[in-house]
């Protein structure tokens, strides 16, 4: 037993952050980024926690990327001054962004449609203030924004040129990445979505309008950009944990992965070789990422408390309070192996919705000392 | 519009609990079950609330079955004595277990192998305290338990003679009933669950051995079940609020679902025909327990405000913070119905993953007033 004794003290099911990884993992982009002369405003809705960001954020007006206002509203309590609300507005909204740039914060929205510009600057007018805003193009057709040869592109860039608004920016987010396999995809799918942010940049710029940040996002496409030229921010999430998705997609190695569920053996069906655990979908997730990949991992990879992983042990079923770890027939393992109490690391599809269900995180510090990290919940 | 108006004013995305219809379905099983001469020992994993658990135990002494010792020291803190914790014991538990039994609560435990049975009589010897014990059986396979015919069963009970335990009763889940489509598949399948249990009983009877409690669970099973003869509870949690898989499972209809995730409408991608709204995954979790159902819902059925269901129109795609409403190309609806800002109601695949995802839910009230409930987190 190599892992320090406090290990087996919480209760479990808990989430457990592996500190030398986590920073590792930052070192390994941050050092990717800059080198390409571009700078990260990392996303922190991965483990939403202050005590996360801390790591990621070096100071207190370092760029920061967040996907809910009640994240906005926290980091900007303890003091961070540089937030992007990466998700498009809902003029609903504007209340609590206004109250935030009244309190000194640089906030910036992002937005998609006429409607959204035509909505945010009537508030602006009206209620005496200015709102920064991105807008968001398609680099690849996975989710929102508008293509970069698209007429509705100029429209809104010219429609944020009057009082009360300011065209900061163009976003784009290479959602599409994820699918990638091989190095010459990801090199292909980074180079799209430069390519797409720096095009639309361009044709707005024909319609005499500038804006001063170009900013593109995706783990896969930032660790694999070749250049980033002209990109003056690159956002990204699960870089700082990973997760069996980005071991598929071929971003990192199991070894890199920050994040795990410690659960304990509960019982067993011996005659379907089961084990249950006391990790089910409240602490694993739902999340089934990996279904449609080149590996199935099932709702985790089975881990010792070394954090050696167990050659295709799985979850194989998760409950809302139980998991179900099933052997193959041909295992190395019997049920035997793991008796009643027995303490198992559980490896994540999908990081940001395993973190999603916990409400604080151990942390193995780089010294084998414990810590508790929070998280906001909420929006 | 006959909605009331301050459902305009929460932030989206929230959840949503309709009074009226969370009141009549508790009635109805409670009918039903009472009706064959038995009792509802409700599971409150659903909501984890202490304010919807005021819908479902009438007493401080009404029997409660919960998911997590969190919710067990909750609840018994506001005043409930009578709580089974329905997942089977690890030992590292026992501890918040004997402090709850020194409180003075009747605390119930589950088994279902040798092993723990002797973990749990040891703890119990050693530190004067008393564990009231379930066993688990079997009775379709569908996760864990003892068979009724196996020896274990029979040496469990045995061992849970001695000083320091007590058998108190017999547990079943009919988890398999989830798979019924017809209402002969449910008779079956409430038939099979008790009688399992009722065979169980009998063979430790032979042994000389009883106990006080039969217990059965799932809704499917608790609904239609047409004799409860010897059966003293009945368990289930879902059926207070009931979600899209019970609607295709057969058990209840749309207008039954008293659960729904309150959204806003937040761009368009309009090559693809979709919607973006601000309910992603963190608002109505990854659950796709539809996906092998007859309908398959995708992350939800999209509802106006009035509750009424768009037919065929469902949350086709879902990330973090982002929903995506796919309009299909034979829709009576275009874009233009859904301008940026447009709230609409998503009714879950699946209550107990949705409810989840909120700390505290929006309850629209029998009279159209509004009210908030609390959720117990963590384990």
């Amino acid at each position: 037993m190599t892992y320090p004794d406090w290990l087996n003290q919480p209760e479990t099911p808990f989430l457990l952050i592996d500190e030398v990884r986590y920073k590792n993992n930052i070192e390994r982009l941050y050092k990717h980024v800059e080198n390409l002369g571009s700078y990260v405003r990392p996303h922190l809705k991965t483990l939403r926690s202050p005590e996360a960001a801390r790591c990621l954020l070096k100071h207190s007006h370092s760029p920061a990327t967040v996907s809910t206002l009640a994240e906005a509203e926290h980091f900007a309590n303890i003091g961070y001054t540089d937030i992007l609300y990466a998700v498009g507005i809902s003029p609903h909204k504007l209340d609590r962004v206004a109250n935030l740039i009244r309190q000194g914060i640089t906030m910036h929205i992002l937005l998609d449609t006429l409607e959204q510009a035509k909505a945010v600057r009537e508030y602006a007018i009206n209620h005496n203030v200015t709102f920064s805003s991105f807008i968001e193009v398609d680099c690849d057709g996975h989710r929102g924004g508008i293509p970069p040869e698209s007429d509705e592109l100029v429209d809104i860039a010219i429609m944020l040129q009057g009082k009360g608004t300011i065209l900061t920016g163009l976003l784009a987010h290479a959602g599409e990445s994820y699918h990638c396999h091989h190095i010459d995809e990801l090199h292909k799918a980074a180079k799209a979505e430069c390519d797409a942010i720096r095009r639309a940049s361009e044709r707005i710029r024909a319609h005499g309008i500038s804006c001063s940040i170009l900013s593109v996002e995706a783990t896969p496409t930032a660790l694999y950009s070749q250049e980033l030229e002209n990109i003056n921010e690159v956002r990204a999430g699960v870089f700082s944990t990973f997760d069996l998705v980005m071991k598929n997609v071929g971003v990192c190695s199991l070894d890199d992965i920050a994040i795990s569920v410690v659960t304990s053996v509960i019982g067993y069906n011996r005659k379907k070789n089961w084990i249950f655990i006391d990790a089910g979908w409240m602490a694993l997730s739902r999340d089934r990422g990996t279904a449609s990949q080149q590996e199935d991992f099932g709702y985790g990879l089975v881990c010792n408390m070394d954090n050696q992983p167990l050659h295709k042990i799985y979850v194989s079923h998760a409950n809302q309070e139980h998991g179900i770890i099933t052997l193959p027939p041909n295992s190395d393992f019997t049920l035997d192996d793991f008796p009643i109490g027995t303490r198992l690391r559980i490896l994540p599809n999908h990081a940001c919705a395993t973190a999603a269900m916990h409400k604080n995180y151990q942390v193995l510090l780089e010294d084998g000392q414990q810590q508790i990290w929070s998280r906001i919940t909420g929006w």
